[in-house]
């Protein structure tokens, strides 16, 4: 079951020839989930060969434009080429009234149907929820209100054991109980137990987005032990103090959220424009946490399983 | 004196990898003046090597988003790179609403001085003027309010003829009078008639932006005899129905306009997005009217004097 995070734009601030403000979308289960989206964001989806049509869910962390600027125009887009299913999007009460009032003046009403739900950035609580996965907000600690998004898969149930249950003739109704953990009793009263017709369920995995907020550390326990963590890393070590003044993160702050949440895997980006070699910032974080990987416009991150705790 | 017309966007609707939606560039005597900013619009200028900071004036047409989208990314952009000189943007009333209603949320106050000018999309009046320049509206026939604007150029005064009176010992407050018709008397008496002084002030020019619009009749006097005229034409004749019933303009409808206006040159643009070649459209306009170009985002059109009427 895929489950990947394609990086569209990783810049701070402002949009350059090169990077792009901040939009990854999320492929789980070939669903696609789109988390913030500056200008520009449609254009990166096609850039990249997405179909923007099958994204389904949006989440905008918080109301700076960098990272929300682009959505009035994807959703209109949408609008224009005809999409007909739903389109849920989760951010700040306000950006509501902002996309109402952008569609209200241009006299559209949408061709499909628009759902949108307000989070509580303060909060951290289930937003999202289907057979597979939950999508939590994570409270972050930025100039505005802000949260990140912690996309974990639930437990699946265990896994048959095809070369043993394809011998068996078992009623196709004891399928779910097997894979709940039940033995299996066959027609001559032989009792096959669950652990010989049943492998572990997969290993679950998850993915932290925490952009944009300075160093918070009550964010550990509700990161802890996560898959792949994308946090933000606006400013070099050497600028920890502006970093704090202005509610961003440093290389090395990222890295020790990372380390102290025991993550398998760091993704940093949210580059101040000041810096034009990602390569210094990774080698700064790796210092501290060795797996850290720089969120570069186009690259895709495979989600592998959570380490062991 | 540089008169010159960048084609920054010339698509309709959505944004392509190709073509951009709508925005314009017009250098005037070295004076910015941007007509639409679809979203990208900012990167637009960047990839063509305009510097966004000189731009002081921005004229918004009407609120559908691929005509307005990236006004605010723009706005908060110059604002994030420091701008202290000040930047009026002239559109319909509800776009004041709009982008402080997006600045409030993201608590951003912006660090140079911004104003807002409501235009009435009704009337045909001037909304800014300098001492070379006048820019006034044009009234359209779209969906909701629009207008187009007519950039035009003041009469000059007359050009001192150098050759002749760099030998004659003028008085430096007799210049203004000469450039204005006087004739000169020197000391001896002698009286040097005007146009012994002088040559006709440089012909004047014109620039006309007319998009979004169905055909509209009534904007031929507003627009006759100007140097170059940009006008939609979102359809092929084949398709004159449907441009009828969204409110836009046909090829042949353009043409048309710029025929019975008289202008000198014809640009057409805004083109839907089902015609991947725009040669076509260009053959069917000059079938029509001779001088007509297409607009190409990267392009640039020098205006030229306006016909004698």
């Amino acid at each position: 079951m895929v489950f990947k995070v394609n990086i569209l734009g990783s810049n701070s601030a402002v949009p350059t020839l090169k990077r792009q403000p901040t939009a990854q979308l999320v492929n789980h289960n070939e669903r696609f989930y789109l988390i913030d989206c500056a200008e520009g964001t449609q254009l990166q989806l096609r850039k990249f060969k997405f179909r923007l049509q099958r994204i389904g869910h949006i989440f905008i962390s918080h109301l700076h434009g960098d990272h929300f600027f682009g959505l009035i125009g994807l959703i209109s887009t949408m609008h224009l080429l005809g999409r007909n299913k739903e389109l849920h999007v989760y951010g700040p009460a306000e950006l509501e009234e902002i996309i109402h009032l952008q569609l209200k003046v241009s006299q559209t009403e949408l061709v499909y149907p628009f759902y949108f739900h307000a989070i509580d950035p303060d909060k951290n609580e289930v937003i999202y929820e289907n057979d597979k996965l939950t999508i939590s907000t994570i409270p972050l600690d930025h100039r505005i209100p802000t949260c990140g998004f912690l996309f974990r898969e639930k437990q699946g149930k265990r896994r048959l054991i095809k070369s043993v249950v394809n011998k068996l003739d078992i009623p196709i109704d004891q399928f779910v109980k097997i894979k709940s953990g039940a033995d299996f009793k066959d027609t001559d009263g032989r009792v096959y137990k669950n652990e010989e017709l049943t492998m572990d369920p997969y290993p679950i995995r998850s993915y932290a987005y925490c952009s944009d907020t300075k160093y918070k550390e009550s964010i550990v326990p509700v990161i802890k032990n996560v898959s792949l963590l994308y946090h933000e890393a606006t400013f070099m070590q050497d600028r920890a103090d502006v970093a704090t003044e202005k509610f961003h993160s440093t290389t090395v702050e990222a890295a020790t959220i990372a380390l102290k949440a025991g993550v398998k895997q760091l993704i940093i980006g949210h580059f101040s424009t000041r810096y034009e070699n990602p390569e210094d910032m990774l080698v700064e974080s790796q210092s501290v946490f060795k797996n850290t990987d720089v969120a570069v416009d186009g690259c895709i991150f495979e989600v592998l399983p959570e380490p062991i705790s």
